[in-house]
């Protein structure tokens, strides 16, 4: 079983609105054995699909993307909310709603760092909606980039982002499947080789 | 000489204003094996202080500490900007002016994951007017917990910050050391053994 399997059945708990609290192994605390041990998962999962690099999202995204890239030996590049004093010119930019915050977030991406026909693997911490992935596809798809993967974290696969993103035929892989998140109640989807 | 200290020199741009363009190697693109590099180094200088967590701030300082964290067999904490939902109660909360970006910034951490006694080692980006390693500090006094170290992989020496922090008697260093930043004028100390 992996690690952050295990943690969440230990720690994990569902807040009810589809909201699962992890914050004390990937999104405030992060467990840096745990986020290690899922890029060595990732690693092995895309390293046939040969990526020039590893995009994802600030915030939640940065951790296990590094550690994905650092095993893979590429960089990472992560969207940012804000374009900073320091990125010149005109971005890429997409947008994403946002299930649990509301609203629309922008993803913005320096042309420096995403350049047509480079082979790009997205590693996000949750796979929902799809909505945030979406929108990081879009930012390949305005560089002229190649998108080779897509893994994450944890899956909710209630909501249905899996069927979203499967049009684009690239691997998707997550490390925990979450099928139903109700009050108290968190049901995994069997791990790969288990009963 | 370091890996980031060879890419500061051969990519790095001062913009003026005491900006450094660093956004290809630590801030937007993050080269996962400089990253690597440095959270050796830190390792290495802070083994000794024997840190039970490290703590930093999002967004950018979350590649360095997690991989210095991930070398120590530790946790990382990293200060939320706005409170999430999944965050319970009245969370520690300290404030940093933000230099180059105008106001104040919140530096949030749950009181779930900084205890008193807890012994806490800071890595963060930049060290240069030290406003947010203060702001860290100011939460870690506030859980009643103890400061061990202080890293940063740049550090603007002109700046000042290493004065301000300097009273907390705790080993503070940064990896590359740059001691004047002028419109495309980017000078460094000479790294530690050099002559």
């Amino acid at each position: 079983m992996s690690s952050l399997r295990r943690r969440i059945i230990e720690e994990g708990r569902s807040l009810g609105g589809g909201i699962l609290k992890v914050d004390g192994i990937i999104n405030h605390r992060v467990d840096a054995g745990v986020m290690r041990e899922c890029g060595d998962l990732f690693a092995t999962q895309f390293a046939h699909t040969k990526p020039d690099l590893v995009l994802t999202a600030e915030i939640s995204g940065i951790a296990p993307a590094l550690m994905t890239a650092s095993n893979l030996g590429c960089n990472v590049v992560y969207a940012r909310k804000k374009k900073p004093v320091t990125m010149p010119g005109e971005p890429y930019i997409a947008h994403a709603p946002s299930h649990t915050k509301g609203g629309v977030t922008p993803l913005i991406v320096s042309r420096e760092f995403l350049k047509a026909g480079e082979r790009v693997l997205i590693i996000d911490d949750f796979l929902a909606s799809g909505q945030t992935i979406k929108g990081l596809i879009d930012l390949i798809d305005q560089a002229g980039a190649e998108l080779v993967g897509i893994g994450a974290l944890v899956e909710k696969s209630f909501e249905g982002g899996r069927a979203l993103l499967a049009e684009r035929g690239v691997p998707i892989y997550s490390v925990v499947q979450i099928t139903r998140l109700a009050e108290d109640v968190i049901e995994l989807a069997p791990e790969e080789g288990e009963a």
